[in-house]
């Protein structure tokens, strides 16, 4: 997905805030982003042999060349889901490696081939606990045919690259639905004024959650007059049996309650320099931001947030094998609210920016998930005065 | 305040859901309301004399002749405030007694009385944890002069009663502010259809949190063009110095950053069954009404949330002194979502409530905190072609 | 209490680690305690005139003069208890002000008048939301008849004073009982070795807690063969009828299973400079040492735990109006172990203080709580070869 | 490992609380525990050969055959390991699977081939979130080495059977450390009295953790004089160099301060029908059970506890497509006291007895573990008195 693509403010959909240079996660300074997409075969589904529409992310705090700690922090909004880790998280106060971002089935691999590589590129951890999360793509994807293997993981490792970030359907976003439209990854970032600080907030969202209706965007309820392109089977000989879970198995898919259950996983960046405590704190605010777009953390959804700093570099010192205090920056609490109040921006925006990048995709069953309707979107928005362009 | 006052909705201002007969939580059957108002003094703060602008609100699960448990659970999305009693809730998944809500100042007092009231009244109670939330007002009151009473929390317990519920300058919200304009006490319900339960959620909160940039009614920015009407000291020679810690001290009001933190506290209830760990659940959602109002839960903000459920009404008879097992009704995980949105919707709902209602006061130190102008709200939203009327 | 008095290493208990100079949680440099203890009247409780056997502890981070807040954390064994300002404390970092623990029901008066005294002596805090902690002495204590008021939690706090620390029926802990012995307030310390860093971490118990045959001291179950002594009422006219919820009111008082319910607050306190999130840890810690001595953590108990540090000291400066960063030392989470195991034995040693402290003592309707008899429990651990002297 | 081997009680060791029959997990009906041990090679590690000291073990609530889900809860006393699924558990409140525990880096393996197996065997989970527990055996396995594949926890489950528990150097067990002496896995049970429910409570440990000198037996201080036994390079040739973080790489290993730390899982099952709440509050008393036992918690373990309930068999139904309220049964509060004292002396018992069947084993590098000497401690105990025979 080229750099040139068009982005949610490039249609005039209105936003707070002041993003940084690439509007991406990546305006945190050494962060680094990568995708393996996994996307082959058509019609029904048969496990082990596909269709597959998947893939992994990665999201280095320091880039994939520096091993060192970033502090870091975590919020669970509805814990129907899975990002392994957290419980060393909130113990050490550090985020150790990359946070990977998957499908659900495939977490197991991807923790493991992320030990093996941090281990071949010298990461002396002996005992590395690694932050995976996933939303689950199993009404889209072959997710039980074992497809993402170690390779594809490093492929994600290796590709992570400050700069632009790749949104719609690649990496862990490859097969994920958002509102009932195509969703996947998307990412933004705000800026602080210099008098607040001059920091940078980035988000990165795999957003694979909503029911149509629950959509708002730029606080208008679009989802109400978006009711064409439902998700859909091409060809009814296709279409699988409700399972018994009825996990999104239906037709149209919709029909199941549980479709509008999906899950988001959200990663926050910050130069700002957040204790662990602090960034618990961070970790809670994009809660406020699926507000703003409609949400409701339904029940059966899995969405977990994940805020590090990129500040105290060496903080992490403290934790070798040679114990050394070391000396952190305290940021002050009274001026939390304006990295608050960007996390929520950036978060908002990186959601509808997936769902902008995403295109329209046909997957296992001959399920199609369609495009957000840029245009229309444009004119509902239009006709609410509310279009910025 | 009659039933006759005007409402957010009478303004046309849209909401999602269908509310109860009283848009109110008293629309959860015997759930009971009741207020203290304390009101008197004008001009210059001293310390123990006044002005007072405060008061007390009470919440009863089963109203005030039954005493019997509730099960409830509780969120906390930003801890700088109080609320007590939340360890022995999360212990006991009971809520015993009612919910109060007072300034901060006042937790003690209304505490201990509550203890006394429900010894009074034969509650059997010898080891009683209250539930006691608050937010500030000593920009407004004479928070530190001891003004509210034991007879004034026995006056907020005694008036709960069904039916209407007074919202605006009324109990505990009397000296409040919401996104720089008067705030305080707003209630609201939503019903479910017949297929998802018919199950009723309502809300009531205490809101005091916000900066007028943020506020977002209907999802529209109206906050950015209401920059009239700001808080503002009517004399001059009554403007008190900025205190060391700046909490709304200066001229104008908005003046100090700390304004906009603030703090609100949210009662939901439901009669559906939910255990605990549902409710739980259910208690975070809260946070999403207050993204869809821009609000950002500012690094001061105490914003804390209680959720009860009046359906399994004789589970407490399982911590009475003879120890029996009893049967209670299991909520479906699946069915939750619904009650989530409904949540969502009634706080929206109950917060915009309470600045519909609240009218201009003055209080300490002639502080003036203006009246949401209902008008210009309605100019500004029908411009965004968004009233329904 | 003079600090003559005998304590438990005095009758060869053997406990592991070093203790400070003062085996006391004023060992830590800048620590302060002070407590109003109030004791009068004899025979029927007659609410709102005694018998009385309560009071109030203060614990300062840095001593009555010095208001700079304390990096701070906490722990929730059992919540059924109550220790106000937790979320609070957990979103700042911060303790504010002293930690304060007096009787269940007087935690309302505690707190305002905590607020107050803050106030008077300029502390310039305009929402302070203090930290409270209870145990219900109401077996034994007019706990309903609000005896304490705020000149007695005045009392307190300006008593507060460095060096050793008076133990047992004094304070929060006169009218306690613990492993159906008369409790109370108890402390002890352990310093590291130098190569450890020689930091001390201290702890102070208001100990309410136990029954009889759950008591193990140096980890010998000494409590089943101390079967005299039980609770008795020494004038069986006066013995109360069990209430309702028959919290200690039957006669033999260990005839009602919540006897061994009761509760523990437990403060802890380091000179090793520890963030939050290890400060949480910390406060874990003394979780193992009511482990070691029998404890189970019972249904009705409220074993709440607070641990702060007196490093950083000007960490708190952040926290002023004008928000700015700070330098703080970083503790490594490698050498928290030594820390951990510190908080452990000073924990289990100033609960064995408690008791060893606490004097035989009648109380409303003639109970009598016998104190912990020295020379037997001697006898035992001597039969076991595990007297030290 | 026979059923004839030597467990903890028949040397004479003092416990509390009566077992059940099998003094084991599988006391409580239902439960079934599998293993699978991979054990092979010597000499130097090489990464991917060997030598092997590792394995799986599963633990079903309701037996292999039966899906049924079962309320959970958890707690985590140290998080610096890893146990998936916790969000899960949370926010469900539901046990879905059997509860694996594996090496540090085997969850991944393990995660996903549980899917498989469930998805294989018919259990109809779409989107199932595994829980997956761990301890580091890195210092005495080839971890990296990706041993554990598909087919071994293929193995454990299908191999999961009533009755009697293999303890010691068995599945996941097979290669840790507990108190510098041979660990692994460990079961007890605890049978309420008739008056108290006659309930069971049963505790499975996998145990790697603990320096020497902490080690506490019926409450004797045993590890100080079993100073014999270290862990041990048997060919000096062998050593590794101490590794960066030192966990465990140095000789003699417990010049490693990090040795100490290890890490227990810890599974507790009962047939009391605790709801989700209650189950959280029993997954913290093992807890006191490690305090008991001389255990810190160090800074670097992974102590991470699992708690269900077989009770309220069909109350997964309620979670199933078709959402149905269903009725469950509520236990007293007031009741848990037994039962949270049953967790701890069974886990107590648990811990022992996987010390007490481990047997003295050479793994990677050549390093040693010693058996637990159980001659030695027994006149160590017969010393204090303390010896039951």
């Amino acid at each position: 997905m080229s750099a040139s693509r068009v982005r949610a403010r490039d249609l005039g959909i209105p936003f707070s805030g002041t993003p940084g240079p690439l509007n991406a996660i990546t305006d945190v300074a050494g962060v680094e982003v990568g995708h393996a997409t996994l996307s082959w075969g058509e019609g029904r589904l048969e496990v082990g042999k596909g269709p597959v529409r998947t893939g992994v992310t990665a999201v280095f705090p320091r880039g994939r060349a520096d091993p060192r700690l970033a502090f870091g922090g975590s919020f669970v909004l509805s814990g129907t889901g899975e990002l392994t880790g957290l419980a060393y998280l909130e113990e050490r106060g550090f985020v150790e490696g990359p946070v990977m971002i998957t499908n659900s089935h495939s977490i197991g691999v991807v923790r493991d081939a992320s030990i093996q590589w941090m281990l071949q590129h010298g990461w002396d951890f002996d005992a590395t606990i690694p932050i995976v999360g996933e939303t689950y793509d199993g009404f889209f994807n072959d997710i039980n045919g074992g497809h993402i293997r170690k390779e594809h993981v490093w492929q994600a490792l290796d590709a992570s690259r400050p700069g632009v970030v790749h949104e719609g359907n690649v990496g862990g976003g490859t097969g994920m639905m958002c509102y009932e439209f195509k969703g996947g990854i998307g990412t933004s970032s705000r800026r602080l004024s210099d008098p607040e600080g001059g920091y940078t907030v980035g988000a990165l969202v795999q957003a694979n959650y909503g029911s149509r209706a629950q959509l708002r965007i730029a606080g208008i309820t679009v989802g109400r007059s978006l009711t064409q392109d439902m998700p859909c089977y091409t060809d009814p000989a296709l279409r699988p049996e409700l399972s018994r879970y009825g996990v999104c198995g239906g037709s149209p898919v919709s029909g199941a309650k549980e479709c509008r259950d999906g899950s988001i996983i959200i990663v926050l960046a910050t130069d700002a320099p957040l204790l662990p405590h602090q960034l618990n704190r961070l970790a809670k605010r994009p809660a406020l931001a699926i507000g703003r777009l409609g949400g409701v953390a339904a029940s059966w959804s899995g969405d977990i947030f994940i805020a590090f700093s990129t500040a105290n570099a060496d903080a992490g010192k403290s934790d070798e094998a040679v114990a050394k205090a070391c000396q952190v920056t305290l940021y002050p609490n009274r001026a939390l609210t304006p990295l608050f109040e960007a996390a929520i921006d950036a978060t908002e925006e990186a959601i509808v920016n997936a769902m902008v990048a995403a295109e329209t995709c046909t997957g296992a069953n001959g399920l199609r998930l369609s495009a957000l309707p840029h245009v229309r979107v444009q004119e509902i928005l239009r006709a609410h005065r509310l279009l910025s362009i």
